[in-house]
């Protein structure tokens, strides 16, 4: 009997494209990833829809764009009845299991209007935007919200606290052996107070496997979403990570002079906001980045772990690997922090993807540079089951022919990714109204054009400047580029996938076979004549 | 004690702006609608979010643009979870009920996936789009079809057939008195095989008092959708409306010859749509405007019925009044029959409304000519009976203030129409993928521009050029207006309200507020004394 097909889906969070082995970081150990990448296809052109956790996994879990699902931030709730990968994979008999992080927020009020109870199966799919949740974990968790299992877990193992998250795994020990508070940058140089092992993404990794040995007597088909949150703030990682890399192991800062004088205001608002202010000054990414890069080589490590225990159950040749991230973290490149804007630093995601089907070969090992984005791995999961993708509700392509072959020729010219700053104090700053704090990106793989409501566009040229330095949003030379990329985006606005009731096979369906006439509403004919001749075409044709 | 407010909303179903004695029909008799116009405002630029009947209705239903409710065509089915008026108006206590036609079609399959039963009082709201059906009829009943109440009350007449409604409400009777199928327009002459008062306009006014009659004891204010079927085909009216007007009294078509030559190759395409043809020769509008004129003239005495019930239970005091219709009706004009496109024709219609408030005595018997868009109703609604309108949800806005004053300053500068013609011929015709048949109008009062996806646009000048004989769309001339005009189409496209889960309050309140730092999710702060600082400064802040 054939075995069951199964995807296994790890994100990180905040974990930028260029901070890989496989990706050409110069010092960063990741022989797991890398290794990963030399068994399928790693894509160099990925870009999520929305620099940010919420609005972006709100498309990766739906395959929308977030004009089309509509949460344009953290904790904007998906509204009920938003079609999700899990509505798509439940329908043909597979589970789409979470665990670790969603960023999900229920839409209360549109489920207590529909009467559909919180606690119901439907409630709790609806809820957990279409995942059977496994175990739930936003990773986020300061005093005074509802507590993690993880606490629990950490508890059972001695480390007592009123908030176990925060205070052992997510505080830095000085030397003294004092509690520092993890979520200031001034203490991300401090280890973690508890050992690796008890530290989330280990954790996390053991509740995966625990997940998948269930499964097996489960049976049916899965889709396992492992989210982790690191290498995301808090920046605390346990040792050996905490002393693996040094101030030497960084590579400098991208960033210019040029980038501070007369920016873009929307730029300018930003590098202006604390975080960045702080993520500029070289003591900070001092204490930053070799911690970010700690937490990576553990997340690589448990990769580690976890190939080792899919091989051992022989699941690795039935099983679709994918490793990604859910947007990157500027990290004072840019003189900014945090993500929000467009450059490759932020929008731009590492994606590997290891398609065990032979017809996939010939690609293992291979780099694509097609225009690839988070709303495609929706439908590539549909896709890798056998499934029918339903092209009226996904915005997102399949990217199982790129896995088995060459780029399609009608693959798409531009990658798209917006952004909605109306809950930042960037809207305060500049002054703007709230529905019209809106940011576009279209990217053609050289050019990348930002459109902001109410201000100039912003323009970057990768090819002769590959480290956007140069904003020539304002050049006249570009106004033909500029056009161009506008008028894609026109159109991309004018063509959003609104219609989700409606499939188009019963669109061509309706004038094809003149169904109109065939249920009796006959529209503008004349007399008895020119409906008898009508009839009769349609008897003709339905013979044909 | 105060009595409660009400809103009547009348809507005919493709009657067209012209066809009235207040907008300036020559021969047409309507001395009730007229008399309505006196007693409130009248808009002469009122325009449809889509000239057809499904789609325009579901605007008016849920107060968003087709693009936002995705409803494109008759029978999609709007999705379960689109906030609809009734959701407004229940939630404020208001009774949100139907009598007539709403061309709504139920999403049973979003329905089951969140478990909803249809028959439960939730299923009938989403299946209704947010209305009590006191009596739902859709007013078009071939056989084979779910029957509406009214073949009960026709049958219960005598009137006895195995399918009522168009044996003896929409067939005609030859001289001889034999039968003539009522669908065809060579039949539009012959009179309906009921007398009057059993027709289908009187039977939905009676239903609607039978409706205000009982809603006297319920005592909760109403929002009463008394919607006609007519003057929608099929053409065919009862004695004495059938022969009440002659070709006579019909007023010249309006096209030219030059609409013919080289035109655009959608309205071409549309023009030689079977109903077109057929509409456009004389034969047919000789045997079909007559018909139309006569049921638009019943109408009018059904509205002087109903004006008179509403005064002698001084329901005219508290009643807010409307009087409008769903989209137009080509007649031939421009050589096109239906809908579909956007010549005044199609896309205007006639809008009355009566504010029966001291505040609006100023305005009584005055044009508006703001322009007003059919979303603008549920707003006004909201408005009228004292809710909050919900900005984030609501693309329309309420039309109160021109009803109690000059129009606002800041008043909207283009009105916006869409139609998809994916489920039609012209599809086909064209050649057109079915996800990119769409065409948008952008209309500012003078310049009605036409986006027509994968085509040059269309532009009329309805200044120099009323009756909108001349394209332009390919005049290099006029290439600083569709610029400007498809900068506003653009910006609208990019700036939908889509996130429908998040009022603007929460959003504004949220960064106002620094409700991140208050949450304990401290982002890029850099050590204690910072945190402590922007702590003190929220502390400040508060105390002002």
């Amino acid at each position: 009997m054939a075995r069951a097909k199964n995807v296994l889906w790890i994100m990180c969070d905040q974990l930028r494209y260029d901070y890989l082995g496989c990706t050409g970081h110069p010092t960063l150990k990741t022989p797991n990833i890398d290794a990963m990448a030399r068994r399928g296809v790693l894509f160099t052109k990925a870009y999520v829809q929305s620099p940010i956790c919420g609005p972006s996994r709100m498309s990766f879990y739906t395959g929308r764009y977030m004009r089309s699902h509509g949460s344009h931030w953290n904790g904007w709730p998906l509204r009920v009845g938003e079609p999700t990968l899990g509505d798509h994979l439940n329908r043909i008999g597979v589970r789409n299991v979470l665990v670790g992080k969603t960023h999900m927020a229920p839409d209360l009020e549109g489920m207590k209007a529909l009467g559909i109870p919180p606690e119901s199966v439907i409630g709790v799919h609806v809820a957990e935007c279409g995942f059977e949740p496994y175990e739930r974990d936003d990773g986020l968790h300061p005093s005074g919200r509802p507590r993690p299992k993880y606490d629990e877990y950490l508890r059972s193992q001695g480390f007592e606290a009123s908030n176990p998250w925060e205070h052992w795994a997510n505080s830095g020990a000085a030397d003294d052996g004092s509690l520092q508070n993890g979520w200031l940058l001034v203490h991300a140089d401090k280890a973690a107070r508890v050992p690796d092992e008890h530290s989330e993404t280990p954790y996390m990794t053991r509740r995966a496997m625990d997940f998948i040995s269930e499964a097996e007597t489960d049976g049916r088909p899965w889709c396992l979403h492992l989210s982790y949150i690191k290498p995301h703030w808090p920046y605390i990682a346990p040792e050996p990570y905490a002393s693996m890399y040094s101030t030497e192991d960084m590579i400098p800062a991208i960033r210019s002079m040029r980038e501070r004088k007369n920016p873009h205001p929307v730029f300018g608002a930003y590098m202006d906001m604390r975080y960045s202010r702080n993520m500029a000054r070289d003591e900070a990414r001092e204490k930053v980045i070799p911690t970010y890069m700690g937490l990576i080589t553990q997340i690589d490590d448990q990769m580690g772990v976890l190939m080792k225990f899919l091989e051992e159950r022989g699941l690795l040749e039935t099983t679709m690997i994918v490793f990604t991230s859910d947007h990157g973290d500027y990290l004072g490149d840019h003189w900014m922090g945090e993500k929000d804007l467009f450059h490759e630093q932020s929008a731009k995601i590492p994606l590997i993807i290891i398609d065990p089907s032979k017809e996939a070969d010939a690609t293992r090992g291979t780099q694509s540079d097609a225009l690839v984005e988070g709303i495609d791995l929706a439908p590539t999961f549909v896709d890798y089951f056998g499934g029918k993708v339903p092209g009226h509700i996904l915005e997102g392509r399949s990217l199982l022919p790129l896995l088995r072959g060459p780029t399609p020729g009608d693959w798409r010219r531009v990658a798209f990714s917006e952004y909605d700053y109306a809950m930042q104090d960037v809207r305060l700053k500049l002054n703007q109204p709230i529905e019209r704090c809106r940011l576009f990106m279209v990217f053609d793989g050289r050019w990348k054009y930002i459109h902001a409501s109410g201000f100039r566009p912003m323009l970057y040229d990768l090819e002769t400047d590959p480290l956007e330095y140069v904003d020539r949003g304002d050049d006249p030379e570009c106004a033909g580029i500029i056009a161009r990329l506008q008028a894609e985006l026109f159109d991309w606005a004018l063509h959003p996938n609104d219609h989700i009731t409606t499939p188009r096979e019963k669109i061509a369906n309706y004038a094809d076979n003149q169904l109109q006439v065939k249920g009796g509403i006959l529209i503008g004919i004349w007399d008895e004549q020119e409906l008898a001749a009508i009839k009769d075409g349609i008897a003709q044709r339905a013979k044909m």
